[in-house]
């Protein structure tokens, strides 16, 4: 299935892409998109339902974050060896972790806020991978059962408040806005292989990310299973699991993001989302 | 106010503790403390009802953590020079913020759990401020204003999962048990001053840590004003603000928690927590 949440900021209602494209509102018969509401129980029993017996929506509008909150916000660094390369990162030898505010989710269509005094914003694509269980010491094996499903995330970066503000990354990771997740929760039956999906990012047009899931150093299964050694996972967390090449702060000369950029995302299967960068008020 | 939460683990009731000591239940009148829950207006609210008109509990059995969930679990890194110099760390010329796994939750006389493999756990006692509103871009001088309370944190670590395991602080911070909060919400009113505040935690009855926030290097307005400036802040947030000197990786031989051990910890006015460390089945 391909979950969405549809209508204006703060008041977006869930929903269902049914076979033919078109949105059927999910509001009257589950809560939300979010915590409990993405738990594999949870997403079986909106696999119950008859998609032809729920309202359609002629015009859902603005599409926004398909989760409407997030317990925790992860993200694995330097998960592509070829950009691990590019910010002149040794390969890790194991996954390194890190978070974002959870309060930096936003929509896939929505405009990304430069934070005041920011002059490094960077964009990074990103596999999303969305909880679906209570996770605790769970094996590689059974990893992949604890996934609710997948998403495509824009893990936007601020590279001074990163790195050059002392201490850990979350600082430049975190600003409203730095994490668009969408447009789509795509069920984790429909992703057989979350290790063979391209992903590639546009800037005002022009390839800047274009690279495989199949790059990755630790894959989905180990990145879970290896979290759940140090933390427990619930329903509803979200693991942005690393970036490929191709980020502006990787680039001769760097290029950091400016108002009136356009980033557009795309993972295969999950959809694309598009973002026009604005400075903060 | 002192608010607090009562009763078995995930079926906690809020109340709060009246001028008397009795715990009067505030189940009927409020949802629960946390979140939206614990916003400045929704202690408006609850400061405006006459304590001795809710229902008393004779028998409130288990205090819970004093917030049933938060947003996020914010901590402030080496914020007292004492402390930064038994680390072997530099004094940080501007806040160090990591993050705990909001599942590290737990109540204050909960037992804390090693994680498995865990060789290095360690104890820290800390003031932890709750936030009250949304807060962006806030000065130091209305950051108090964006405070909704203060209760006692023991930011329980894991130092080989911390500092050897590769990368961010987060990996070492957020094992299930590891964010013992309460027994109190004790609301800002009846804090006039955070930075006076002594706190101290005993192992096994000795005196491990013993100082004062008079000693923080950066002090709660310039830490809530200082992360504002890189993500938004909401209500319910935790922020635990940093230990002092005397943590167990800083002890000659260095000293770390064994299954058995207790830990006691105090902050003047907020209350006192008492864990049993045990082992992860």
């Amino acid at each position: 299935m391909k979950l969405l949440r549809f209508g204006a900021e703060g008041a977006e209602r869930p929903g269902l892409l049914d076979a033919d494209g078109t949105v059927r509102d999910l509001s009257g018969v589950v809560p939300d998109l979010g915590g409990d509401g993405v738990s594999r129980v949870a997403l079986d029993r909106i696999r119950a339902l008859d998609p032809a017996a729920l309202p359609s929506v002629a015009e859902p509008g603005r599409i926004g974050a398909c989760l409407n909150f997030v317990p925790n916000f992860y993200c694995i660094g330097l998960n592509y060896a070829r950009h691990a390369a590019e910010t002149g990162s040794k390969t890790p030898s194991e996954p390194i972790l890190f978070s974002k505010a959870a309060s930096a989710l936003s929509g896939p269509y929505d405009p990304v806020v430069l934070p005041r005094g920011s002059q490094k914003g960077d964009w990074e694509v990103e596999l999303g991978v969305v909880i679906g269980r209570e996770t605790l010491y769970v094996s590689e094996a059974e990893a992949l059962d604890c996934v609710a499903g997948y998403c495509v995330v824009n893990d936007v970066s601020e590279r001074e408040f990163q790195i050059e503000r002392k201490g850990q990354w979350i600082k430049g990771k975190s600003a409203p806005t730095f994490g668009p997740v969408g447009p789509w929760l795509v069920t984790a039956d429909e992703v057989p292989d979350p290790q063979a999906l391209t992903l590639s990012l546009t800037l005002n047009g022009e390839t800047a990310q274009a690279s495989s899931t199949s790059d990755m150093i630790f894959g989905v299964a180990e990145i879970v299973s290896y979290m759940s050694r140090f933390m427990k996972l619930v329903p509803g967390d979200i693991i942005a699991t690393g970036t490929p090449e191709g980020v502006g702060m990787g680039m001769t000369p760097q290029r950091f993001l400016q108002p009136g950029d356009v980033m557009e995302l795309t993972v295969e299967g999950l959809g694309t989302q598009r973002q026009e960068v604005v400075a903060a008020g």
